[in-house]
This record gives structure tokens, C-alpha cells and sequence, in this order.
């Protein structure tokens, strides 16, 4: 059987769509342990950015990423990267539980930083971040790709802010992802370190329920973890989900798993469903069930008008790219304010931290 | 526009598949609030049952029910039904909360009792219910139609039953209905005659979650209940969710509403996930969203093996009635054990009691 595709490998390439002159935005990559920071670098260079330099310390993750990246240099340390005044963002994807502090460093010498999800596991490190943040006025943004890096949920996020649908009361998504556990490396089976399955891709899930309801904060009435199947990987959450109570009144619900069987045709069948007062919008994000050989970016709508089914491949791209390139440069916030970065990673962190923990065996 | 259909107008006809002869199992309606009735009818006459008479006191449904079932003959009042020996089951569809009441009746005649959902609205109803089933050995069934008058719940059923997608641990379910006001009768909008969304449309979702874990018990762990969009009828619920770890550690959520836009080609896109260790199961029971004049009952399904839409309308059948009517004649339980048919509505109950009010107004 042909190497089958897990979530990690996810890296869209979008249209060019630069909105800066070359060399008025230069970045690095540093931390190149999940494969998001190949998205995270496209994305930007699409946008216009220049992409510099990269370091990682272990030479496989370094040579994967000299194939992909061929214009850019390979750096000795990652003290070269961060004493280059030249270098404005640094894009990172280290080890989940190591963000936090990688974004210390790269903010303390004075550039933005732009991490993969989930962009840190503990309280205790979201309080370090919003400190530094207050402190030297740089950015922590974060990748979480699951809605900036799909144009479903770009596309869904116009129609809500249209209002096709009326006040959203609710958002339900879900994020079954592959395991391919040959491929994953060992962190990625450690607790501390990727920091639970609710913290990990439930930070997606969180962000779009708070983007979609428009809500600035949020309760978790309840969380679930369990590994339900896979004891040969003990600290693996196999399974999550989580209930929440927006600071606007509507709903969120999000489940997210280990399970994709190896008979589907992409690594997940990720959806989202936003349920608004007067319709309601569900994303297939990356292929339409039970249709052979689909592709991603399937938006289908209900309201008062009409039922339709949009197919945005191709059509909508990533506007979050060149936005976060001009927040960089004119210090706004347009890509994703700190604010909205931050709380995702907050709920995420807590309903990780109060899951109920469900034992795989049946009672 | 044309008279927009409503959930209350769903009573599917299946094919003729009688379990018995003519005349071996006779039975009556009482009680016609509720268009169910309709498809408690028809599943019970497909079935082999005869449908002697039938009776309620406003003269409307009668005409109704007439019109429809023109063999029956109608009777002058409840008494004539109780008191006719040759009736063993009545089926009824009364306002919610005098189910258990109309129930408790037909049990104490010496007749099993098939109600439509949900089967009464208090735990205190439920007590009597449940004495009353001790004190008779009378049967009090349940019409939880979502699942068993719907061919892909059947389907996907058989296909958990199989095996094919390993151990459930977790089922999701969305009930949107079209509220369609000027089509309902008052006592609908009255919380004590409908008993709140969560105990009215939930309990077809608190049914399915414990069929498809398989489980015997439950813990609501959160529920929510909201008047988001609807103040002209002040005790309506228009939205209601809830999230459940089963005994057996699986875990289920639902949501509920009456959100349905008139744009939607039919009065509800109603859903059913089931993720199981080894695969996963859709069901798009009334439609395929986004494709055109869809009809109902497709199942898709990815496994270790393949991914798979059936498209099972017409194929599948409605075994329920069948059995229900071999379960009256000799007493067995393969149609739904009544503790199954009585932990759904106890659960539906408490989710509804203990739900968080949500306000409409945002925060």
C-alpha cells in the first residue's frame, strides 16, 4: 500500500498574491519538526514574503526542508537567525511544548513570531507570552490552519460576515485525523510534549468556534479525553471533545480523534457546521464523502433564498498570509488579533486540563 | 409559496411485509394531536396489523384521520376503545404530557401501549410509567421515529451490528426542524404540553446514542436550552443541546433546533455520526445537502476496507413494526426492551431539567 497521507502533510499551495515589494518582508524558519512549517513558509511567500534562512538541529528535518525550499539558506545556529536584523518574523514548528519558549527568544530579539499549532500546552506559558507580548510589543501569531489554510472556511467566514446566514448560535466542528504512527515521530506519542489531543488539534477546533461566533471568550462546560485503542501508545489521546459556552450566548461543540481507517480517500473528513438564526453553512474540508477522487473546499448553505453547494478550490486563497505580513510591517492587526490567538490556545489548554478521562475499557 | 413540509408531516409508507394474519393482532389510535400517528399507523398495518378504530375528541383530527385510514371505523369516545376486547394495542400521538396519563389508562384496560415520541415529559410521569409496566406486564413502547422509521438508521444499524466500524465510542446527532408556526397547534408552544426541546425532539437523539453505543445507561453532563430568535412564543426552545457519557464510556452529543430556513429542500437536514475504532458512519436521513430533489436514506461509510455511499431508500424497510407486533403477541422484547424505550425519555428529562437557559439577547 502507497504511504497514506496523514494531516501532517497538509501544506495547500495557494495563488501568488504578494502584498509587498521583494525584500520589504524577510523571514526565517526555525523548529521544523511538524510538517505545517512547510504551509506556514508557502503561505508567506505567496504573500510576498522572503523567506531567508531556516535552522533546525537535527540535519534530517533540515535536508527534508533544503528539498522543499531551495532558494533559501540553511543557517549554522539559531542564534545566526535571531541576530540578523534583516529577518522580521521568525516562522517556527519545534516541538509543541518548546513554542512557547522559542517565541521568548525570537521575541526578546526583537522580531514577530508565527508558530504552528497548538502554540504552547500550559497556563503557565500563556502567561509568559502575553507578557512578552506586553513587554516588547511583538507578535505571537499562531498557524491555526485548519481555518486560515482552507478555503472552505475562508469562503464560510465571508458568507457569516455577509450575514447569509443570520446570528450565528452555534458552531460543531469536527477533526478526525489519520495516525500513520510509522511516521510520526516519538514527541508526537508524549504527553508533555504535544500536550494532549484537546490542546493539540482541538486548538483548531476552538479558534473557529470562537472566529465563527464572533465570541471574544468562552466557558468549557465539559471535556472528554480517551485512548480508546491504542495501547501500545499509552500517553496518545486517541479521542477528545469538548462543549462550550460562548460570552455571547451561543454554543460550540468540537470532537476530534485518531480514527480516519485507512479506506477514506484523504487523511480526514475535517467539517464544520455553523448554525445561525436564519440558515446555516457546513465546510467539507478536505473531500466530499462517498464522492471517489474529490477534492477539498466544498461549502454548502441553507437559508431563506436558497440551498447551495459551493465548490471554492482554487477560488477564494489565503488572505491570512499578506494580512499578517502588513499587521508585521504597520503594527495592525487585520490577520488575527493577539487577543483571539491567545484565547483559543487558553480554551484549548483548560478543557484539556479539566478532561473527564475515559477508560478504553467498557464498564 | 407552497405549504412548507414540516417534520410533523413525515410518515413514511414502506412495503407490505406482514408478521402475522389478518385479524391476528387488532389495534386502535387514540389520541391524533401529532401527524406521527400517521406513521405509527402505517408501520403497524404494513406490518400485518389491522386497524380497527380510532378516536379523539377534537372533531378536526378525526376528519383527518378519516380521510387517510378509510377502513377504520371511528368510535364515539375512548371508553369504546378501552372497553373492545378484541383490541390489544393502542397506539396514540395525545399532547406530550398526557401521554403517561393516556398510557396508564391503556395499560390498566389489559392493552400494550405504542406512543409517539416523546412518551411523557416528567420523571414523576415516568415513575408511574414504569410501576405501571411492573404492576401489568403491559408493554409502553415508543415511536423514537428518527431511528426506526428511517431506512438509513435501520442500515446503519445493521452495519454497527456487523461489526463493520469496530467498537463505537461516540455518536453525534443534529435534529434541525422547520418550525413552520402557522401550521402547529397552540399547545405545542406551550413548554408544559411539549415539555421542552431537549424532552420533545431530543429524545429521538437520546434513543439513537444509546442504540448505536449500545449502551444501558447514561450521565448528561451538560445541556443547554435557548429562545435565541423566536420571542412571539415565549416558551418555545428553539435550539437545545446536550452531552453524554454513556456506561460504557462512549460518549454522544446532539443538537436540536428549530432552525430550519425555508430554502431547505425538505423540513430538516437531520444527521447521525457514529465513530467507531475502526471506521465511521454517516447518515443523511432526509436528504443529501446541496444536491438537488435528493430523497432520503443515504448511509456513507469508511472502514479499513473501502469508503462507501449507500443509498438505501426503498431497500432496507422498517423491521420495527413487525417485531412489535410479534413482541405483543408473545411477549418478548426484539422490536426495543422497555428499559431501552424508558432510559431515553428518563435521560431526555433530566438533560431538558438540568439544561442552562441561554438568553437570547447577546451578552
Amino acid at each position: 500500500m502507497a504511504k497514506l497521507i496523514s494531516g501532517s502533510d497538509y501544506a495547500p499551495k495557494g495563488k501568488p498574491n504578494p502584498v509587498v515589494k521583494k525584500g520589504e518582508f524577510v523571514f526565517a524558519a526555525l523548529g521544523l519538526y511538524h510538517g505545517h512549517i512547510y504551509g506556514m513558509c508557502n503561505g508567506l511567500i505567496e504573500a510576498g514574503g522572503v523567506l531567508k534562512t531556516y535552522y533546525d538541529s537535527d540535519p534530517k528535518y533540515m535536508e527534508n526542508f533544503r528539498r522543499n525550499f531551495p532558494d533559501a539558506r540553511p543557517a549554522v545556529s539559531e542564534n545566526e537567525i535571531l541576530n540578523d536584523k534583516e529577518i522580521v518574523l521568525v516562522a517556527g514548528a519545534t516541538m509543541t511544548n518548546e513554542r512557547c519558549a522559542l517565541g521568548l527568544r525570537v521575541m526578546s530579539a526583537g522580531k514577530d513570531y508565527f508558530t504552528d499549532k497548538a502554540p504552547l500546552t500550559t497556563l503557565e506559558q500563556l502567561a509568559q507570552a502575553r507578557e512578552m507580548v506586553k513587554k516588547t510589543s511583538k507578535k505571537y501569531a499562531c498557524y491555526y490552519s485548519e481555518r486560515i489554510h482552507v478555503e472552505s472556511a475562508v469562503f464560510a467566514g465571508q458568507l457569516v460576515e455577509q450575514g447569509a446566514i443570520g446570528r450565528v448560535v452555534q458552531v460543531i466542528g469536527f477533526g478526525p485525523h489519520r495516525l500513520s504512527a510509522p511516521n510520526r515521530p516519538g514527541w508526537f506519542f508524549i504527553k508533555k510534549n504535544y500536550g494532549g489531543i484537546l490542546c493539540d488539534i482541538g486548538s483548531h477546533n476552538m479558534e473557529q468556534i470562537l472566529y465563527y461566533t464572533g465570541a471574544k471568550n468562552g466557558r468549557v462546560v465539559s471535556s472528554h479525553i480517551a485512548n480508546y485503542n491504542h495501547s501500545q501508545f499509552p500517553e496518545l489521546d486517541d479521542f477528545g471533545d469538548a462543549h462550550i459556552v460562548l460570552d455571547n450566548n451561543a454554543t460550540g461543540y468540537f470532537r476530534v480523534d485518531w480514527f480516519t481507517p485507512d479506506g477514506l480517500q484523504t487523511w480526514g473528513d475535517g467539517r464544520l457546521f455553523i448554525l445561525g438564526t436564519e440558515g446555516f453553512i457546513e465546510q467539507r474540508k478536505y473531500m466530499n464523502l462517498g464522492v471517489k477522487g474529490s477534492s477539498g473546499g466544498h461549502v454548502f448553505m441553507a437559508n431563506g433564498k436558497e440551498e447551495t453547494h459551493f465548490h471554492v478550490e482554487g477560488k477564494v486563497g489565503f488572505p491570512f498570509f499578506g494580512q499578517l505580513i502588513l499587521d508585521c510591517l504597520n503594527r495592525t492587526e487585520n490577520a488575527m488579533t493577539q487577543a483571539h490567538a491567545f484565547k483559543a490556545a487558553e480554551l484549548s489548554v483548560i478543557a484539556q486540563n479539566n478532561a473527564t478521562v475515559l477508560e478504553a475499557t467498557q464498564k
